[in-house]
């Protein structure tokens, strides 16, 4: 049960967008600029790191959602998401996108653990300034919607099928900030 | 120096929001409707927990900027905000602000590190839903400025003089977007 008063079973961050509105408006228009906005990298791998730092972070509601988005967004090649979270380094996916990922990860720890050879390897690989502040802005907000979820122990439903909608509702319709039901 | 193109001299986060407005838009009018919204915690104390937290996440430029903004806020009583800064529990506030200072500092760990005991002390020491969900979400966003502003290496002042003005600004105006200058 969540630590403050908040509608039962809406999941994760929902709940906690209906108990303070005001903020939460600002948290899904951040949300859907930085996970839907124009940029080279595409929506499937935006929703990928940022699946990605959540695991990191242990946040089960965050993790299960994003990768869900995920696998939705890359269709045919979904399969690359579960191989992702399972070793990045062994997963189907470009060098350039591991390189990013690799920051991400860095960034997830400390902003200070990032290094100059960490950017030097991405752009080596193909990475731009754009690619590389997009990898570390996610990386940077999935750490604070991972702590904003888990600090206040917002509900987390734990059969991975809860998400399978929830991931699709993401994918297509992107942020949305919540509205509180209609009282009957 | 930036690891990535932003203007010359434009330190912190500040940089970063000129180089990707999009996003920084979003950004900015969090940290308005978070630090300067109607709430119980005042401006002063919800700075203060900003500064504290950026000084466990070792975030010079957050740290220092926000704790000048606190000093401001706070006037006479600016005194708090160092002692805060040096040792939490022996500062000169009230035991309710230490309970929730407890749970930023938990916060900033990971989300999974506030306990329903810590969550408990507090609501003791008189905190109620909303300074409970203020101190979590104000800790988790600064765990995102933090990992932005650092991540990215951003142009961080190391004279503690070059805070004062910020922190005044920042206490007087509250946030506002930076706009690019115009080219000469």
């Amino acid at each position: 049960m969540a630590y403050i008063q908040v509608p039962d079973h809406v999941p994760g961050i929902r709940s906690l967008v209906l108990f303070s509105p005001e903020t939460g408006k600002h948290l899904y228009d951040l949300a859907q600029a930085l996970l839907r906005g124009n940029s080279i990298l595409s929506a499937a791998e935006k929703e990928l790191i940022a699946a990605y730092v959540s695991n990191r972070n242990n946040c089960l509601f965050c993790m299960s959602s994003h990768a869900a988005a995920a696998r939705c967004l890359y269709g045919d090649a979904a399969a690359v998401v579960d191989q992702v979270l399972d070793n990045m380094t062994q997963a189907s996916i470009s060098e350039k996108l591991k390189a990013l990922l690799h920051i991400a990860g860095q960034t997830q720890q400390s902003g200070l653990a990032v290094t100059e050879n960490d950017i030097q390897f991405a752009r080596k690989s193909g990475a731009t300034d754009e690619e590389i502040h997009d990898a570390v802005l996610i990386s940077a907000t999935f750490s604070m919607f991972n702590r904003y979820v888990d600090g206040l122990n917002s509900f987390t439903p734990t059969d991975p099928a809860e998400y399978v909608p929830m991931g699709i509702r993401m994918a297509e319709k992107g942020y949305v900030p919540p509205t509180a039901p209609v009282a009957q």
